[in-house]
């Protein structure tokens, strides 16, 4: 097996980092999870970052000379070009932080830092409900709404190589003012905090009691699930008018319990699109959860081969 | 010249069709446009379309064999592959026709099907507002709102390599149903029938007379048309935050007179979109009017060359 195949992967998100050794051949040979704690400060975190690199390369039998590169999906926005972090709403203190050099400098391997959703996505492509399709649109409900496409074999870049925000399409232009600029934004009405702001709102607990309350037929928490199934529907449907995908993938946390009824109304939107061809866009669930964003930063940082 | 330089363009619309012998270095060498006059049928019309393109082959003193090819935009939505007509809107009568292979047989040169906003988008990023930048999304207001992107210099594409209606991206879900299937879709709030329509229903008359109303400060006129911005505006926040191009172009009859505000209302939402690049995102108008189309098709036809 040649370098080409083993590559290291990191997930750097708000509360902690996935890091794992990957070979093309075998997938995720060793891995862990370490705290953020973004508190401590950045150059602590990279230097736990960077232990538990050598570790694992080290359990894995790996010299870092036998790995292709270092591939580093992290909360955006990132700088890719600058290799430094300009996330400061899930990782205040740690924006503008440099983290390709001091990685780059400890393994004497080509580093490269990406966006954590267009990583998620790239993983799903290679191993998981994205495999064989194209284009491919994955969206991540948790905290807020991340979104990626591949189109070409590629992953959808916009101006300066940068990150578009698919999670942050217009659905409702009376809805919530959301910090994108844009009023009734998908993410300002169905991302879990916002599902957790609605029902703050009426009393009605966090996001999780809301799923609860609906569960057991309670009106209020009902009608904010179905203003917010609407908005995943609405903005389906942009995304298939945008973007034309073949697969749509629906991961993230809120998807390890509610897929179907989100499922739904995408599916719903898809079958109203009588401008798309029939029967040819499909909806999945992620299939990788948590790995995935680990093994397409990995992938990332494997050259691309002629046989791919 | 080589061959590879030279191609014939042509766009198909619903009332008109435009006809041109293109060189790569000189643009447009001759053009010609005829009445496209669907209701005579489909096989009349291919026999007037290869009258027209032997009379521009010898007006501008080229063999069909000195030919690359020749690039056919039409009015989608078209079949690719099977190179046949499949818009039943726009050209009734003439869907399923295959327009591919009689133009082929005639001049013994390759022949390609695309859709016209594709080409149109083509024509502008090589010749016109869309030149050197990338992404670029190009919105083109007429009867209806055509759309389309170029992404990594690629006309974007969706399954099954169809063209995705980026003029259908939802706007509002108290909007009217549209035939896309959506309700409130930008086509359906911000379109020229879309505004004759709403004219209409308040004996305004139709979209022109709107607009001359509104310069008056008729407040009803004004009033449509301020949604009808509204939804231009918010469809831009969509298309920044799906497909973050560099340059939006808008183009079609209704900015020949109406740019400046269209453009205010994109541009306003440019301006408000926090996780856009800030200053990198421009709003131009369309540079090529009605050439676009015939200018793109005729590039489509020519092979992509290693220097470009």
């Amino acid at each position: 097996m040649s370098d080409r195949d083993r590559a290291v992967g990191i997930d750097i998100g708000g509360t902690k980092i996935a890091i794992a050794t990957v070979s093309a051949a075998d997938g995720i040979v060793r891995e862990a999870t370490i705290p953020t704690e973004v508190e401590r400060g950045f150059a602590p975190g990279v230097s736990r970052i960077a232990d538990a690199v050598q570790r694992l390369l080290a359990e894995s039998g790996w010299r870092p000379r036998e790995i292709e590169g270092i591939g580093i999906g992290c909360a955006g926005p990132v700088d890719r070009a600058r290799g430094t972090i300009l996330n400061p709403h899930t990782l205040p203190g740690w924006e503008n932080g440099d983290i390709v050099t001091p990685l780059r400098e400890a393994f004497a391997r080509p580093v490269r830092l990406e966006n954590d959703a267009d990583m998620a996505l790239l993983g799903e492509c290679h191993a998981g409900a994205g495999r064989g399709f194209d284009p491919v649109v994955m969206l991540t409900f948790g905290t807020g709404i991340g979104g990626a496409a591949l189109v070409g074999g590629e992953v959808l870049r916009g101006v300066s190589g940068e990150h578009p925000e698919i999670g942050h399409v217009a659905v409702d232009p009376r809805g919530p003012r959301c910090y994108c600029g844009t009023s009734g934004c998908l993410e300002s009405l169905a991302s879990g905090s916002a599902l957790s702001a609605a029902a703050a709102a009426r009393g009605l607990g966090d996001a999780r009691q809301l799923f609860a309350r609906a569960r057991q037929r309670d009106p209020a928490a009902e009608g904010i699930l179905r203003d917010a199934l609407s908005a995943v529907e609405s903005a389906t449907g942009t995304i298939v008018h945008a973007l034309l995908p073949e697969r749509l993938i629906l991961g993230g946390g809120m998807m390890d319990e509610h897929y179907e009824m989100f499922a739904s109304a995408a599916a719903a939107a898809v079958a109203r699109a009588t401008m798309a061809p029939p029967g040819r866009i499909t909806v999945a669930r992620a299939a990788l959860g948590n790995r995935a964003g680990v093994l397409g930063a990995a992938r990332a940082a494997m050259r691309p081969r002629t046989e791919e």
